[in-house]
This record gives C-alpha cells, structure tokens and sequence, in this order.
C-alpha cells in the first residue's frame, strides 16, 4: 500500500486532482499541492474545504516549489512522505519530477508529454524523445511511472486496451473523438492557456496511417461523426500524444485524433493565422515598440479559468475502433459523457480540466490499492484497463458503449 | 495670387497630392513635402521626378516636420513662403496645423475630419467639436480655410450644392455612395492607414434622418444599389464627415453615408473588433508591456501604398439626391468612376488615394487663382461648386450626371 499524494502544479487540472484526492483521502492518506506560486495552491486548499471535499480528518497542506529543481523536489518527496507524485503542472518539466521520483522511489503519474519550450511538434514518437528515454531507469530503480493517465492521453488509451482485449481479435483502426459541445457564452475563448492553444495548431499534424507516421497540414482532413448526446458534430484530424503510444503498444495500423472545432473557432483561427496574429516572432510597431502579436491576442482573450462558472453543456470524448471478431467485421465506440455545470458545481473547474484531472487520481487510487503499482514506466494501455475504468465510473467519469446491441453502460459488465 | 504649396504628410494621399501639385507648378508655384519621416517625403519626391510629373523647372522640397509642433509648422511655413497648405497627414494634426495658418496666415486644406486619438466617434456634428470652433478665428484673420476637400467628404459635397442649386427647388434626401470594386489580391487590406480606417467604423453610425442625429450600430442597415459601371453592390449606412456640415449647411431632412463592403471585409473586421484587437485604448500583456492592440494590426496589416501595383478595377462615388423641380420628384445621381490602374500609373498611387488627393489640389488652385480663397473657413458646400467640378474635370476626376435624362457627363454643360 502507497500512501500520501504530492500534487504538482495549480492550474484547473491540479484543483480538480486535489478535490478528486480530497474526497478519496481515506485511500490516499496525506494531501500536499506544490506550485512556484503558493497563493495558488493556498485558494485550491480553501476551495476543497469551502466545498467540504476533505472526506476523513487528515493533512491538506501546501507548499512552494520550483519543480524544475530536482532536489528541490526530491527534498520534499521525502518531507512529505509522499509515495505518489501527481504532476500536472506545465509539460516542460515532467522530465525533472520524473528524475526526482527515481531518485526517492516515489512512483509518478502526469497527464500530458514532455515538451520543450523551444520546440513545437517534434517527430513521432514523442514519448520516445524524452520519457522513454528513461523506462530502464524506472525498472532498475522499481519506480511505477504512468505515463499520460488524463483522459486524452489516458481513459481513451485505456478505451483502446479494452477494446482490444474483449471486443476485437484483430484491430483495424482507432479514431479517437474529442469534442466540446459546452458553451461559455462569450464570444471566442479557448479552454486552455491561449499561446499553448494556438501553438498546438500552428504545427504539422502527425497521425499513424497504414502503420506509418503521416504527415497533414491543421484543418486540411475534416470529418463529420455522429456521437452520443451531443449529436452530429464536425472534427479536423489533429496530432495528439496518445497516438504516439497507440501506435507502438496495440497491433493496429491506424490510429488518428480527431478534435471537434465549431465553424466558428476556425474563423477566427484562420483570420489571426492569417493576418499574422497568432505570430511568435516580434514586430515593430510605428512608434517604435517591439510586441509578439500572439502576446497581443492572448491579452485581449478571456482568462480561460473565467468562463467555469457560466460554462454549459457536455463534453463526449471516446474511441471508434473498428476490426474483427470470430471473423466478423465490427465497429465499437467506447466514450464518456462529462458535464461542465456539474464539474463546476463539484469541484469549481470546468469539464475540460474535469476530465484532464480525475483520471490522474483515479491512477494514483490503483497505485495506492496495489493493482496499478507495476514498478516500471507504462503508458496506460498497457496497464488493465478494467480496474480503472471501474474507479472512473465511482469518481465521476462512467464509461459508455455502443455497438450493434445499442448504447450501454460498461459498469452493467463490472 | 496665392502661390507655393507646403504639403503636410508623406502617405498616400499626399503621394497623390504631391503628384497633382507637380503637375500644376505653373499655378501653385514652389512644392513643399513635410512630413515625420523624412525619407517618406524623399520617396514622393523622386516618384514624381521618375513619372516627369514636374511641369515647369521650379522647386521641390522636402522637410522633416513634427506638425503637433505648432511653432515649427509656423516655422516652416515661413520659411518656405508657403501660402497654402495641404494638410493630408494623420487625422490627429488638423487642429494643430490650422492654428499654424491662422497665426502666418496660410490658407488652409483637409480631406478629413480632426480626431482626438483616444476618442471615437464624438458627437455630431463632429466639425463642432474641433474646427468649427475656429472659425471665428479665421475670419478675423482673413484666411482662408476649406475643410474636407478631399472625395468624400469633398467632392459629394461639391455634387450636393450643385444639386441643391441646380437640379432642385426643395431636397427630400442625399445618400452618398461610396463603392470600391476593385481586387488588390491579398487577404485582407485597408486601403489608407489601418488605423484611420477602423477607427471610422467601430464606433456608433450617427446619420441624418428627419432633420435629426440618429444612432445606429454599424453593419445593422444593409442596402443593395444599382450603380454606373460597377454594377449591383452591398453597402452599409456607415458615419462619415460631410453628414456633418451638409445637414447644418443644406437644407435637406436627410442626409446619409452608405459605404460598399465585401463579406470579407465584414467578417475579418468583426472578429477583430468583438476580440478587441481594435481598441485604441492600452492594455498590459504579461510581460507588462502596455500595448494599443490598434496598432498591432496596424503593422501586421500590408502597407496600403503597397496594393498599388497590383490594384486593378473601379471606385465608383456619387450622390444620389431626391426631391422636387417645378413641384414633380425627381431623383439624380451625380458620380465619378475611376480606376486603380490608371491612377497608379499616373501618380503611383491606386484611385482610393487618387480620389481623396486629387480635389484637395483642385482647392489649391482655386484658391491661387482666388475663386475660393474666401478668407474664412468654409466646407466645401458652402462655396460655388462649379469652378471646382471644371478644375476636378481636367485633373482627372470628371463628374457625371444620371437621371430620368439618361446618364452623362456634367462637361457637356460647362
């Protein structure tokens, strides 16, 4: 049994996590949240108590951390006694907690690939740029490290493991969906931090087509799916870190991302991109200034933590696996619905952050209990996906199917 | 006689105005080009030797100048032996370069309206606010001063004293229309400074309907025309200058602006404004810079003098007055139509620039020869429309008449 959670970062995916690990403190033991900004994590910590979310008496503390000092964070891995470190902070420094984790035998859960600052959209497989580059150290040290345990990364890789081991003998292809039907009710806004927003799509997309790395401009593959609740809905093919795993660990030669955009964020998208906006590069102003027209934009739009409280409506995301059973052709969608006004209402974040955050608790629930603690580096795929998805469906986040017997909850096969 | 030109600005409107005046030194005498940049005046200058535009051996100079300085435009103007002035710089120098002819008793030319550039859309009638409120100046003074001699306001307005002394008893109503169906083949431009553009339309649209100021949002009334030469065309009622001194100066129950747009235009400058990337107002990006996002777009945006080359197709402008001759309705439309690719191979500017230059240095004549050198301020109106049609006939920009008679040129009637 591993005992007492370190939470990295204090954005809207680490209130969540921290609410998540609160309401589960009696499995989870002590709760720490570190951020370089501690202030941030102090309203996280007010916010858990406000709402109630604390379930047993027990530790809340927080504490100020520079997550890319590796002794720094080694130095309070040990203070806090923690065995499991959530990082959900920005994704350039997953490569220094994951180090200080090692080095103190804590096992390590985040929830989205390592990036450098420097570099946009690196060449496939990205995992194998940075985190893989350490799975021996992990085994050789016996540290459990899961690797992209959010929803995607993570709930849909989980989708595609199950899928692979009780619904298809071979698989022909993974299409994992992601939309937001939700409304904010402002004009344009984007979910996330606006610069790493636009920098996703300003890149080369990379998905796995007939079991090689193909390559598309943003926007250029459209495709119309017609998805529970939130009914017929449009999405570009778009790159993502999932694929990236997918493609290594499942024996299937396709596996593309597909992320819904209304008309209207392409809109506004395209004429940014196009009058130069969303530039990173510096131009000079006529009385002389020096500006970053993407700074610029990011300025002018909404603080994405702002719209929670007004956000409406549902997020479906799930994978289309198509291929073959007892020599049959079949088609299988494995989804989640998620509600923004009751994520709000639950734990004061959005459904996006929502969905981001639980499926890390859920993870370090199983490494607590013993059934996740492999005591190596994994990508979520290669763990049982059953167990998780039981603890997803009790934390909030229950799994659907539809297939030619009709729409269904998993949880009736549990 | 008054003799020797003193241009202020180096864009392109006083491109064309520099252009004209060469052209027309046997009257206007010595040309005078001042501006912020200097090497901008240097680039007029030597266009105008390259096109041979210079009529007669004379002088043609160029100044650097900051015209918010009102003792070093009262210098130069001295110096120069100016005696007129061509003011076709930023909308925000008006008031400071009139004081400056008041006080060396220069006469005096716009083609816009001043502007306070941390206000938009001020009350009507904007003149009001800004010249009118030195008008009694100078008369005392003797000098003369036109404002708005440029198209429109300018021209229509010239067209709309013809009209009202010509072709009616009693005015119903003026719908100045303003067309622009040429293609400069980029994404998106403005085609003057971007800055003086936006700021035209994301105030309220102030129009004069029953004898009254009446607000409305911009892009709210639509209105399809069929006009000479470039057909059935879009436009929105939009505010504009001449609305301004034709209601006070004519009298005439309704006087409105209709601007043509594409749905292009419409839809980039609407993502743009409801972003807020069209404020002229400070924000602070996180850096701490403070930044006006205006002029952001302003500089992503392509230089307008730049679309010149390649600019083909027609501007059409003209009124289109309603009321009653001998006691029966009647309806003109009095126009001109000219081409971007004609203009640019004459003065090295498209026909947006050619229409607003043009007229400004038509005043400039007649104010050398003493038609309109009236010795106080006047909009253009307010002085005989004839003498200034038949100057604006030869320098390029003919007037035209259709009406129940058919359509033809007003020369045929000098």
């Amino acid at each position: 049994m591993k005992k007492n959670v370190l939470i990295i970062g204090a954005g809207g995916v680490a209130q969540v996590v921290a609410h998540k690990c609160a309401q589960n403190n009696d499995v989870l033991g002590d709760i720490h949240i570190a951020s370089r900004t501690v202030a941030k994590c102090e309203a996280i910590r007010a916010s858990i108590h406000e709402k109630g979310n604390l379930k047993t008496p027990g530790v809340l503390e927080v504490h100020q951390l520079d997550a890319l000092d590796i002794e720094a964070t080694k130095e309070l891995i040990r203070k806090t006694k923690a065995s499991i470190v959530i990082n959900v902070g920005a994704p350039f420094i997953n490569m220094s907690v994951l180090q200080a984790c090692i080095e103190t035998g804590a096992a390590y859960i985040d929830t989205a690939i390592h990036e450098d600052p420097l570099k946009i959209c690196e060449t496939p497989p990205w995992y194998g740029n940075y985190e893989w580059k350490r799975a021996e150290a992990c085994e050789k040290a016996g540290v459990t490290a899961i690797l992209g345990a959010g929803f995607d990364p993570g709930v849909v890789n989980a989708y595609a493991a199950l899928a692979a081991q009780e619904y298809f003998d071979t698989l022909d292809s993974i299409d994992i969906i992601d939309v937001n039907a939700g409304n904010h009710g402002r004009y344009f806004a984007t979910n996330f931090d606006p610069e790493t927003n636009f920098r996703e799509f300003t890149g080369r997309v990379w998905s796995w087509q007939n079991r090689q790395w193909t390559q598309n401009q943003m926007f250029e593959i459209r495709k119309e799916w017609d998805l529970p609740v939130v009914g017929t809905r449009t999405t570009y093919m778009t790159g993502h870190d999932e694929i990236h795993s997918l493609s290594k660990n499942l024996d299937v030669p396709f596996v593309r991302f597909w992320m819904g955009f209304s008309d209207h964020y392409i809109n506004v998208f395209t004429v940014l991109k196009n009058l130069g906006l969303l530039s990173e590069q510096p131009i000079k102003l006529d009385n002389g200034q020096e500006v970053v027209p993407l700074k610029v934009v990011k300025a002018v739009l909404p603080d994405p933590a702002s719209l929670a409280p007004n956000y409406t409506g549902k997020t479906c995301i799930g994978d289309l696996v198509k291929g073959k059973k007892d020599g049959k052709e079949r088609e299988v969608f494995i989804y989640n619905v998620a509600d923004h006004k009751e994520a709000f209402e639950e734990v004061g974040s959005q459904a996006i952050s929502y969905t981001a955050g639980v499926p890390a608790v859920a993870a370090a629930m199983l490494i607590a209990t013993g059934e996740w603690d492999v005591k190596k580096m994994a990508n979520v795929e290669e763990l049982p996906p059953r167990p998780f998805l039981k603890v997803l469906d009790k934390l909030g986040l229950p799994t659907r199917i539809r297939d030619e017997q009709g729409d269904r909850e998993l949880s009736s096969t549990f």
